[in-house]
């Protein structure tokens, strides 16, 4: 058990659902502690029974914390974190800053657990697109190896953090009401809209977000060889991120076989019957913790390869179980250490 | 100068705009008369400074009628189209059911104008997904081949009609005041969802939307060879059928090249400058005639191949300016008849 775990972003979309999962999961801490900005320090926030008050986030926060989990911008990632190493702490961070650096495990649970042993006081979880998707590529490409993978996004406002879904919102209600909307959060009105940009120019025309798809795939499954195009498209709903995929496969893989690998998958809901329209769709995984993966069916295009639809909770493993998951891989082996000593 | 032009289908989402274009293009015709079923019939409809009576759609109907435009369901194009040549009538038919009767042209007139010479009566204009992305993929297959085709959609509710959009409306003020839904033309709750199934199942886990834009694809560009994988998904958008499309050429082609390519196509307008955030949206494509295409940019996932984003107004170039085009083609050659007779 660990004696004092500390949550740097407790206020924002995605750490009200760490806060919830931390409790709902009773994970084993003595003493829980938040940090945030000047914005939100002073603050009360629930706990199950309890209230605890926001700390300020500063270099001297950290002493005696054991383990922080972090749901904050990159640029605020950046400096904090090593408040957090130098205190002794171990870091899991959901931004996008560490992910690539070659000291940080990124890492998924079910995929890459025991990347967290190599840890240098950092871990990262990966960007919510790529975590969905790599939950499902995880076991096709243990089974038959994937060469290449064509994906489409479909994806929610709320990756844009609580901002992303006010300006849904109020997108939406003008748009009824024929009345203008000026976007802040968004590039564009997002309101029975969608927008063909996430992030900014990153590659050859490919944006950050996407090519995040592209280096965190390869670096979870820990083979570069893997190419994947993505194109990333904001779409208007709320929560629950969608793709689009095709992978091509070493090895031939019928439907049957790729259905019946992930209902076999950690992690994974199978949802297929197109007779029944019975397939993922974001109402319906809102909420809920795992990938949910339909549509299953044999590409047309090509002699070796399997289509499907996939959808997952953005805010969940896209964000915040991811967390918590790799948090528990921690505690996991802090409690297995404390036994030994 | 045709003496009559029939219009099946006027008081639809398509017909309505059929009309407009008619009288926006001055459509070379003497006298237009507008048909549909018994709960159209005796309605009247404005076409410029006229009012138009809304005909019975019957066995009689077609007498003296040169040409028919028509936008019905397939069930009814499949009764009324053999009416129509009986009288003597060629039918430009959107309805799906002719599309693939090999004595039947499917006519995009930017991209196969000569199939309308080889008409029995009946010329089919396409599916309203594949008639965007086949704008796009032509002046391409022409310049370097294309191998195979990859594409997800993101189609909007107008394409199930009038209905579709009173449901999307409907649907996501029942989410905003959060009350219950219960959705009559689509599967599920359109708003702020996505619905991965348009059509029902056709072909190994296909749907017939899906497999439309195989077929059609094929017969339109004349080549069986090209293979396709789609995927159709509704999104809560009004007007406007997006498109993420990657193509594998025979040849290699750079991004700016296509981007040039695009650039001189009839019917396309390249929106195409990430960096100042533009590119085709559905809500700046809704009322245009074109198929706006961008995020251009060379697949970094293979040597060979294109990603781009496409968007059309699905009402529009998806449907009755595709017929109209049509109309205009078989106007010209009878004005030629005419002139040498």
């Amino acid at each position: 058990m660990f004696d004092c775990v500390a949550l740097v972003g407790a206020t924002g979309a995605v750490g009200r659902i760490v806060l919830d999962q931390l409790h709902a999961r009773k994970f084993p801490m003595r003493k829980l502690r938040l940090l945030a900005s000047a914005r939100s320090a002073g603050t009360k926030v629930r706990f199950g029974d309890e209230e605890i008050t926001v700390e300020l986030l500063e270099p001297t926060a950290f002493e005696g914390v054991d383990l922080v989990i972090a749901s904050t911008p990159d640029e605020v990632s950046a400096e904090f974190a090593k408040w957090a190493v130098d205190a002794g702490a171990v870091v899991v961070d959901e931004s996008a800053y560490w992910r690539m650096d070659p000291s940080v495990p990124l890492v998924i649970p079910e995929v890459n657990p025991d990347a967290v042993n190599n840890h240098q006081g950092i871990i990262a979880s990966p960007n919510c697109s790529t975590t969905q998707m790599v939950v499902a590529l995880a076991p096709i490409h243990r089974a038959v190896g994937i060469r290449r993978v064509i994906v489409s996004t479909y994806q929610a406002t709320s990756g844009a953090g609580l901002a992303g879904n006010v300006e849904l919102e109020s997108s939406t209600k003008a748009a009824l009401g024929g009345e203008p909307h000026k976007p802040e959060t968004f590039q564009h009105p997002i309101g029975f809209n969608l927008i063909p940009q996430i992030g900014s120019e990153k590659h050859k025309g490919y944006t950050s977000e996407e090519m995040k798809m592209v280096y965190e795939t390869q670096k979870i499954l820990g083979d570069d060889t893997i190419a994947v195009c993505p194109t990333a498209v904001r779409v208007p709903v709320a929560i629950g991120h969608s793709e689009s995929i095709l992978i091509e496969t070493k090895e031939p893989l019928t439907a049957a076989k790729a259905r019946e690998i992930w209902e076999q998958a950690d992690g994974v809901t199978v949802v297929d019957d197109l007779d029944n329209q019975s397939y993922p769709m974001p109402r319906d995984c809102d909420g809920h913790d795992d990938v949910f993966i339909g549509r299953i069916r044999e590409d047309i295009s090509s002699d070796c390869g399997i289509a499907f639809w996939c959808v997952s909770d953005n805010l969940r493993k896209g964000a915040a179980t991811n967390a918590v998951q790799i948090a528990e891989l921690l505690a996991r082996k802090h409690a297995e250490k404390q036994q030994t000593a």
